[in-house]
C-alpha cells in the first residue's frame, strides 16, 4: 500500500472550472500530487437540482477514492453547497468544499458587515454562503444574486466587451446598490470575469476568490492530520473527464494558467 | 399486446427544448399520444462530443422503446446530427430526426440558393445540415454559424432587450452579409428568438423552424407505414425527465405553449 502521505489530493468539479482550484493548490502546495476529475459529460451542475447534484457528487467521490486519494476537494461551488453537508460524514478521508473557506475569508474582510455573493442558481438557492458567513458573525448582511449566463460567457471566452459588461451591470446592479464592501465570486468560472466585475463594482470592493481560500484550507487540513507529502519527487498531475478530452484540453489552459499535457476519458459510470 | 396503431409517438431531447417539437406534433397529429423524454440531468448536448451524444441518445431510445412507442422523434438537433445516422439502422421502429426535414424545407424555399444555418457548436461542427441541403441541390451554398449563448439566453427567458439583440447581431453578422434568403433555426431553443432574429435579418429572409417540418415528416412516415392511430379517445401525453421535474414544469410552458400537467422523474440509467 502506497504511503498515505505520498497519495495525491483528489479534486472534482462539474467540468473545467475546477482547474482554478487546481491552480491555487499547485501554488499553495507545490509538492503535492493531484488527481482531477471533471464531469464534462454532465456539466453544468449549477442549473440542476439538489438530488441530482448529490447523486453525481457521490459517483465522483467514489471514482477519486478508487484513485487512492488522501483527501477530496469539491471544487464546484454547487456541489459544495448541496453535496458536502450530506456526504462528508460517510467517508474517512477529509472532504473540503469551497463554500466555507470563501465565506469565512469574506467575513474577515468586511468592515461594514455587508457581503455580496454571486453564484449559479443552485448555489444561491441553497443559501450555503449565507449560512457559512453567519457562522462567523450573525450580524453580517449577505446579498446574493445568481448569474446564470456567466458560466457560458466564460466558456465562450467572452470575458470582455459590450455583452460581458452589460451582463455584469444587469446582474450586479442590486448588490452594488446594497453597498457591500466584499463580494464573493461563488463559482469557479467567475474569477475569469474579475476585470469586468472590478470595473463595475469599483476598486474599493474586495473580491473573494473561493478557490484560493479553499487551497489554504486544504493545506491546513493536511497539516492538521499530518498528511502533507514528504516526497522530494516532482508532483504528478492526472486529469480525468467523462466527455471526450479535446475541449477540456483546449480551453483548460484558460483556467489552469498552463498547458494540460494529458487528459484521460473515463467511461460509463466512471 | 397493445395495438401498434394506438401506441404513442416517442420524442426525446437533451432537455426542455424538444417541447417545441411536441407542440408541432400536437398541431399536425392531434389524435396521436406522445411520450416525451427530456434528459435534464445531463443537458445540454450541444457542447458535448459525438461519442457522448451517441451514448446518451442510445440510452434515451432504449427508454422510449420500453415505453412501447411506435416511432421515435429525435427532437434535439445535436442528437439528430450525431446519433441518427449511427443508430437508426439498429432499430425496427422508424426514427425521425429534425435535421433532414429542416434542411429539405429550406432547400425548397431558397430562391437565390443561399441558406444560413444556426445551431449549437456540435450541430454546426457535424456539417449535418449542409450535407442534407446538398442532398436536394448540391449547388446551394450553406453558411453556418454556431450560437452557443442562445440556449442559456432562452432558458433565462432573455428573448428580448439589449443583450439579446447584441448577441443576435454578433452571431448573425456574417450570415447576413452572405445575403441568404433562408435561415434554418437549427436548435429547438431558437424559435423563441424569432422576433429578434427577424428584426435583424429583415422580413424578406425566410426562417425555417425544424420542429414544424419534422412534425410533417412524422405524419408522412406514419401514413406511409399505416401506423396513424385509429383511436377516437383523447390522446395521452406523458413527460419524463432525469433531473427533478420542477424546473421543467415551470418553464416548459414557454416551449409547449400550454401548461404541463404532470412530469415524472426517471432514476439512474433511466
Amino acid at each position: 500500500m502506497k504511503s498515505m502521505l505520498k497519495r495525491p489530493i483528489g479534486v472534482f468539479d462539474s467540468g473545467i472550472g475546477g482547474l482554478t482550484v487546481v491552480k491555487a493548490l499547485t501554488e499553495t502546495l507545490p509538492t503535492e500530487s493531484i488527481v482531477y476529475f471533471g464531469d464534462t459529460a454532465r456539466v453544468p451542475y449549477g442549473t440542476k437540482s439538489k438530488s441530482t447534484v448529490i447523486k453525481f457528487s457521490l459517483e465522483n467521490i467514489e471514482f477519486l477514492l478508487r484513485c487512492g486519494v488522501k483527501c477530496i476537494v469539491i471544487a464546484c461551488n454547487t456541489a459544495s453547497a448541496w453535496a458536502l453537508p450530506e456526504l462528508s460524514e460517510y467517508f474517512r478521508v477529509p472532504i473540503i468544499g469551497v463554500i466555507r473557506p470563501g465565506a469565512h475569508a469574506a467575513a474577515q474582510y468586511t468592515k461594514n458587515k455587508r457581503i455580496g455573493v454571486i453564484g449559479t442558481k443552485s448555489t444561491v438557492f441553497s443559501g450555503a454562503y449565507e449560512d457559512a458567513v453567519k457562522e462567523v458573525d450573525a450580524s453580517i448582511k449577505v446579498y446574493s444574486q445568481s448569474c446564470p449566463l456567466f458560466v457560458p460567457l466564460v466558456e465562450e471566452g467572452m470575458v470582455r466587451g459590450a455583452i460581458c459588461n452589460q451582463l455584469v451591470e444587469d446582474y450586479l446592479k442590486k448588490i452594488k446598490r446594497s453597498q457591500v464592501d466584499t463580494l464573493i465570486l461563488g463559482c469557479t468560472h467567475y474569477p475569469l470575469l474579475t476585470n469586468s466585475i472590478r470595473a463595475y463594482m469599483g476598486k474599493k470592493v474586495k473580491l473573494v476568490d473561493s478557490a484560493k481560500q479553499a487551497a489554504r484550507d486544504v493545506r491546513g487540513v493536511l497539516m492538521g492530520t499530518q498528511m502533507l507529502t514528504d516526497s522530494k519527487a516532482k508532483p504528478k498531475y492526472k486529469f480525468y473527464v467523462t466527455d471526450e478530452p479535446q475541449h477540456f484540453h483546449n480551453i483548460g489552459k484558460r483556467f489552469l494558467g498552463r498547458v494540460i499535457e494529458h487528459v484521460d476519458k473515463v467511461n460509463g459510470q466512471h
